[in-house]
């Protein structure tokens, strides 16, 4: 029986469940998978309780010293869970030049310096797992890496933060408020008490830099991707979004345009009713891939729990510890091409605007008039029996247009003085 | 760069796509996966017209002699597309013995020999590659033996016949017949010729004896599968699931009872319109899974044609090739424990039944009294306002029951002389 001891950093809900895992389910493992694991040390502040959490009989080497951990001549493949740039970076970076291989669910660090880590890796021999980085027990980047290989991908994106999507599809469902339904979250454990890297897209869109570099091959940073959060988000959006036979989502996509260049962005779209995002409610992901020759697969899953985070990290647990020498650091994360990318220009759809006035007349002249400055083209006036006269909800739909000319047209409208709130544009895609 | 000579066994559709996709894609392969791919020969009958199908530049040896194309010296791998247990079978096993891996779509040969084909290839050091052989283009069987391999499966299945699917969401949507929508699938090459295949769940059951195997080690045959076609459902049946909030759609599922025992059926269930797979609409496939740990996972995507099971050709293709040595057998075709079957009396759910009866006075009273004396509770009748006296249809939802208990009553109910159709049971599920 080939053996493989575990160095933990962090031991949080991630590591405690895959402690759990490992510990529980050993046996099972040794027959099916043909390797003996064993839980070195663990890695973790305020040990002292950490330690008084283990209920696994023999417990493994607790420690505050990190670094002891990756040193441990005991450990052969190091668990990263801590999160965060610092002191993760240093750690990772630590075990794979002493030749040890790394798993990490650390979306932040591979997406600032996924590059240089996994040269660092192929350098000194070691292996790279990044499987639990993006969509948490959802298989994708295995998916992208082996499965659709030899395919050549069009597009890659979906529902990547559970969070939103869980107050998003509440707001459908009850009816309610943002701020509601945020708390909701908060107390069900979906948010966190600071909720801005959810809610204001920045989650999603370090997914997406993860999912755009292994779909693509090009060395997109997170700066790349056009983000927008979903606190503007007001009830009367989605009798709007039903009126059309559609259902808001934040969607994170990165499409590749025909000259190859990439369009990346992060916002909230009104999905066709029958699509199959459409249907995902709760805090969940959904992860959609099109490929040129596969056509469209949909992936979903939970994205993010202790749990199924745990078991996509064990799968590259087990693939390293199985591999005969350590896997090439994954594709997608090194030997990147330079990244090219799409603009606002290139975004075109037809859009909803969303804008809640203070009833007066001749409002809808006077917004029809900028957009035909702009040469957007009006498709429909929707407006739904309620509001007050001091904050009337209204939709107008757009044909086809560059999301850049939109925003021109949009920065026009803003300026006039009847807005209660601030207009608003969703794409409206399938 | 490393090599690869492949040996083609089988022109048809897929065979096509791959040499296609093999040709058309060379550089990129050789860049992105660091192989260079050689079709070395071609096996299939009618050898002249197939040669003078090639586009691609120099041709392969095309021969009809398919043993010449297994000993080819500059072959290492053999794609065997030809379906059927034989020749496939002894071509399949000549390989193997030979050292060559192989990788296969054939589905039927898997499920009658998978287990022996897998033997012969770890005792000859060569590899199998069979991520084709279910649902095309969705990655499954790769997602079960190495995403989810730290986990522990509850069930597998789902939507793994795609023409079906195409025929009952086509029923549900248009209200047509059976008949109707089977003419549809056959002209847009959805459905064969002769359909028996798909329309009676043999190819569903198939997919889900491998998909067994996978997720739980158990040697489970073609024949454990209890299986029932779609072809007995009328438009009612649509009209009746829509009143009960839920679609009819063909599942194939395989669930471990708590006490280890696998319980598989195809069978027409009517599924909980929220859920994801009730809105998978036309010719696709769909797997569900639920792991301990990691939750429910479903996969959806293209479950056949060829360029997308060209694609699952290629990824198995690729992994061989990129083998320091081939992997062992995959996970779940060796090594098998001996299986332990649950049966009807274990699959415990509501269902709907559907009668369509002559209208004669007493009809639900003698119905009622039939199920009152084999323990069936009633939970609610239903009939809409269509249908004639000579063949008036209505549907009886009753409480969760095994489903041999329920087919006792109803085989007691068949017998009372008002039918003017086979009744019909649905299982209710989510």
């Amino acid at each position: 029986l080939r053996r493989a001891g575990l160095g933990l950093l962090g031991f949080g809900t991630v590591g405690r469940a895959l402690a759990n895992l490992v510990v529980e389910d050993r046996s099972r493992l040794e027959r099916d998978v043909g390797v003996h694991f064993a839980l070195v040390a663990v890695g973790n502040r305020g040990v002292a309780r950490k330690r008084a959490e283990w209920s696994g009989g023999a417990p493994p080497r607790f420690t505050e010293d990190l670094e002891s951990v990756v040193d441990d001549p005991d450990v052969s493949i190091v668990v990263e869970l801590l999160g965060g740039l610092e002191p993760a970076g240093a750690l990772v970076a630590r075990a794979l030049a002493a030749g040890k291989s790394v798993v990490t669910a650390n979306k932040l660090l591979l997406a600032e310096r996924g590059s240089e880590l996994a040269a660092l890796a192929r350098m000194h021999g070691a292996g790279l797992g990044v499987e639990a980085s993006v969509a948490g027990g959802i298989p994708i980047l295995r998916a992208l890496r082996e499965s659709l290989a030899g395919d050549a991908l069009l597009s890659v994106g979906g529902i990547l933060n559970g969070t939103c999507n869980f107050i998003l599809s509440g707001m459908e469902k009850t009816g309610r408020s943002y701020a509601e339904m945020l708390a909701d979250a908060q107390r069900l454990g979906y948010a966190e008490a600071d909720p801005s890297a959810d809610v204001l897209g920045g989650d999603a869109a370090c997914k997406l830099t993860l999912l755009a570099r292994m779909a693509f091959g090009q060395e997109v940073a997170l700066r790349d991707v056009a983000k927008e959060g979903i606190t503007h988000l007001m009830p009367c959006d989605f009798v709007y979004a039903k009126a059309l036979g559609r259902t808001l989502k934040q969607l994170a996509t990165c499409a590749a345009l025909p000259d190859g260049r990439l369009l990346l962005g992060v916002r909230t779209h009104l999905v066709a009713g029958h699509a199959l995002l459409a249907k995902l409610e709760g805090p969940f992901n959904a992860v959609r891939v099109v490929a040129r020759r596969a056509g469209e697969l949909v992936f979903t899953g939970r994205g993010a729990g202790g749990d199924p985070t745990a078991v996509a990290v064990l799968s590259d647990v087990l693939e390293l510890a199985r591999a005969v020498r350590p896997e090439v650091p994954p594709f997608g994360f090194e030997s990147l091409a330079p990244r090219r990318l799409a603009g606002p220009e290139d975004f075109v759809a037809p859009f909803a605007l969303r804008f809640v006035v203070r009833d007066r007349p001749g409002i809808i002249a006077e917004i029809a008039r900028c957009l035909a400055e702009h040469e957007v083209n009006i498709d429909a006036v929707l407006q739904e029996p309620f509001g007050e006269k001091s904050a009337l909800p209204f939709v107008m739909t757009v044909e086809p247009i560059a999301e850049a000319r939109l925003l021109g047209a949009l920065q026009a409208i803003r300026e006039l003085p009847f807005h209660a709130e601030e207009p608003a544009a969703f794409p409206m895609t399938s």
